[in-house]
C-alpha cells in the first residue's frame, strides 16, 4: 500500500523551519527569506508533499465543489450537460460531484450530503426536491424546466433550459406536415414533460390533427415506453404517429411498435425528446429534438460560477432554442 | 437568494457561549451543564444552523469522501457498480464523488483533482492512467480487470473484479453448442477486453471452431462496432456469430448486421459483455454476459472502507463469477 502522505509538519521538520514559514511560502508571501523559501521548496520537492486544497479552501471559506442533482444515470439526457458543466466550471477553478438520486439509494438526501461536504455551490437537473425549499442554501442553479413542490421555489434560483414548449412544438409540425393526422402523445410525470405534452397537443390540434395523451405520470423509463405505447397501439389503431416525452420512452415505443407488428417508419411514426446518445446510436436513429444540453450546462456554470463569486444580481431565467433533428423513425403517413 | 449560511460564531453570539462551547455541544460531551446544552441547542433550532461536515472530518484529518473514477458515462456498466459502491458505502458515512474522464476534459487530471479534494479513498474503474503510480495516493480499490501502464502497479492495489476469461469461456460454449463453427469477435483495447479475446478464442478453437478478431485497439464506441462489424462481415461471410468485448460494441455490431441484410439471430447470433440496462432494453434484448457490477461494487466499497478504516493486510484481489444471460440476439446456426 501507498505510504503515509507527508503533512505540513513534515516538510517544516525536513526544512528546519516553523509551519507557518510553510504556509507562508505556500501562500508565495514576499516575507519569506531567499534562504527559507529555498528549504521549503527543496523539501516539498523530496517529500513529495501536495498541499491541501481541501483545507486552504475550507480556509477560505470555500470548497470549490459543486454538486450536481440528476434523477437517473440511465438517461443519458445528464451526460452533455455535464459536459457542459466542466466547460464552464472546470477553468474556474471548480469540480463537480454528481449524485443520481435513484443510484444514491441512502439515508441521507444527496442535497443534504451536498450541505454537508459545504459545496459552493449547486446545479439541480431534475425537479427541486423539497429539501430545496428550506433556507441556508449555496447559490443553486436549476438546469431543465423543472416543476417544484412549492412552485415559488423555482423563481427563486438561476435557470436554464431549452424551450420544451417551442421543442414540441416543432415535433408537432413535423408529423403534421408528413400527413400524420393521428398523433399519440407518450407523457410522463416531469414538470419538463407537462410542458411538451401541453404545447404538444395545442399545436397539432391547432393544425386540425387528433391527439391521445397516455396518462401516465411515473418516470421515465424503457418499460413505462414500452407499455403505455403497447397499450396505446391496442386502445388507438388509427394512430400513427407517437411523441414520446423523452428518448428513453421512445426507445420502449419503438420495441411495443415491433411487437406490435408496426414497421418504423413505414407504419408509424416515433419521436423522442433529448437528442441523446442513444437516439443517434446506428442502431436506433431516432429522429428527436436537440435540446442543447451541453450549451445549457455551459450557460449554467457560467451563472453559477457568477454567483458563487459574490454576483447579487435578481434570478435570471435562460432560456435555448431546441432544434429538430430528423433520422429515421418517421417518414410520411402511410396511404 | 438564500441568506447567508449561519456559522458555529452566530450559533454561540446566539446562544450567549463560547464557541468551543458549541463544539462541545455538537460531539455530545458530557462536559456540558444541562442549561448550556439547552441554550445551544436552542440558538442552532433558531438559526437553522448546520454543522460543517467538511470542517469537522478535515479537522479528524478526513473528508469522508470517495472518489470514483471512470472512463465514459454513456457505457453503462457504471452505473450497477456506483449501486453496489453506494449500498457499501453510504451506511458507513462515506459519500462518492464520480468523474468520468472523458467528460471531464479539463487541464487537472481527475486524480490530481481527487488528491486536492483530499478525497479518503479512490475507486479505479478503469486502465489505471499514469497518474495513480505516484506515492502518496489514499488507499486504492481497482474494480474490473485492468492493465496499468507499469503492470506491478495494479498489484498494490485491492482489486474486485468479474472473471472475464470465464465470462469469455460461457459465450464460447453458448455458440459453439448452438452449432457455430466460423466466429467473430469484436475486440477493443482495454484490460479487461484482451482477457475476453484470449479465453474466447482458446476456449472456441479447443471446440473446434474458427475465430477471426478485429485488431481494432481503440475505445468501446457504438461506432466503432458498427463499423468493426460491417467491416468483419465483409471480410467474412462465413461467419454466423459475433461476441462483442461489450455490451457498447454490440449494438453498434446489430446495426452493421441490419445494413448488411443479416437478420438477428436467424443469420446472425451477437453477444455483448455486461448486461447493462441497454442489453436488457425490450428494444435490444441482447444476449450478454452478466458480470456482476452491482456486487463487485458492493466488494470493492467494504474492501475501500476497510482500508480507510485501518486495515493494512496484504492486497487482496477478489473475482466474482459471471453468468451468461440469455435474450434474444443467439440462434442456432441457420442450415
Amino acid at each position: 500500500m501507498a505510504a503515509k502522505r507527508p503533512t505540513i509538519y513534515d516538510v517544516a521538520k525536513a526544512a528546519g523551519v516553523s509551519k507557518s514559514l510553510v504556509s507562508l511560502v505556500l501562500q508565495s508571501s514576499p516575507k519569506v527569506g531567499e534562504d527559507s523559501r529555498r528549504a521549503v521548496e527543496a523539501a516539498i520537492a523530496e517529500l513529495g508533499y501536495r498541499p491541501s486544497r481541501a483545507a486552504s479552501n475550507l480556509a477560505a471559506g470555500r470548497t470549490k465543489l459543486v454538486g450536481v442533482l440528476i434523477d437517473d444515470y440511465t438517461n443519458l439526457w445528464f451526460v452533455d450537460l455535464v459536459r457542459g458543466l466542466h466547460a464552464a466550471l472546470g477553468p474556474r477553478g471548480y469540480r463537480l460531484s454528481v449524485v443520481d438520486v435513484a443510484t444514491a439509494d441512502q439515508a441521507e438526501h444527496p442535497v443534504e450530503s451536498f450541505l454537508s461536504m459545504r459545496v459552493d455551490g449547486m446545479v439541480v437537473g431534475m425537479d427541486p426536491p423539497n429539501a430545496l425549499t428550506d433556507g441556508g442554501l449555496p447559490p443553486v442553479v436549476v438546469a431543465g424546466t423543472r416543476r417544484a413542490p412549492d412552485e415559488h421555489v423555482v423563481d427563486n434560483f438561476d435557470s436554464v433550459a431549452n424551450d420544451d414548449a417551442e421543442g414540441a412544438r416543432l415535433v408537432a409540425k413535423h408529423l403534421v406536415a408528413l400527413g400524420h393526422a393521428d398523433l399519440g402523445h407518450l407523457s410522463v410525470g416531469s414538470g419538463a414533460a407537462q410542458v411538451r405534452r401541453a404545447a404538444f397537443e395545442d399545436r397539432a390540434r391547432e393544425s386540425g390533427a387528433r391527439v391521445v395523451s397516455t396518462p401516465y405520470a411515473g418516470p421515465a423509463t424503457d418499460e413505462a415506453g414500452y407499455s403505455t405505447a403497447a397499450t396505446l397501439l391496442v386502445d388507438h389503431p388509427e394512430i400513427t404517429a407517437i411523441f414520446a416525452a423523452n428518448d428513453v420512452m421512445a426507445v420502449g415505443a419503438l420495441a411495443a411498435a415491433r411487437d406490435a407488428g408496426r414497421v418504423v417508419p413505414d407504419d408509424l411514426s416515433i419521436v423522442g425528446y433529448d437528442d441523446t446518445s442513444l437516439a443517434s446510436s446506428k442502431l436506433i436513429g431516432l429522429t428527436t429534438v436537440d435540446d442543447r444540453s451541453f450549451d445549457v450546462g455551459v450557460a449554467a456554470g457560467t451563472l453559477l460560477a457568477d454567483r458563487m463569486e459574490g454576483s447579487a444580481a435578481d434570478p435570471v431565467a435562460k432560456v435555448l432554442e431546441p432544434t429538430l433533428t430528423v433520422r429515421r423513425t418517421c417518414g410520411p403517413r402511410a396511404k
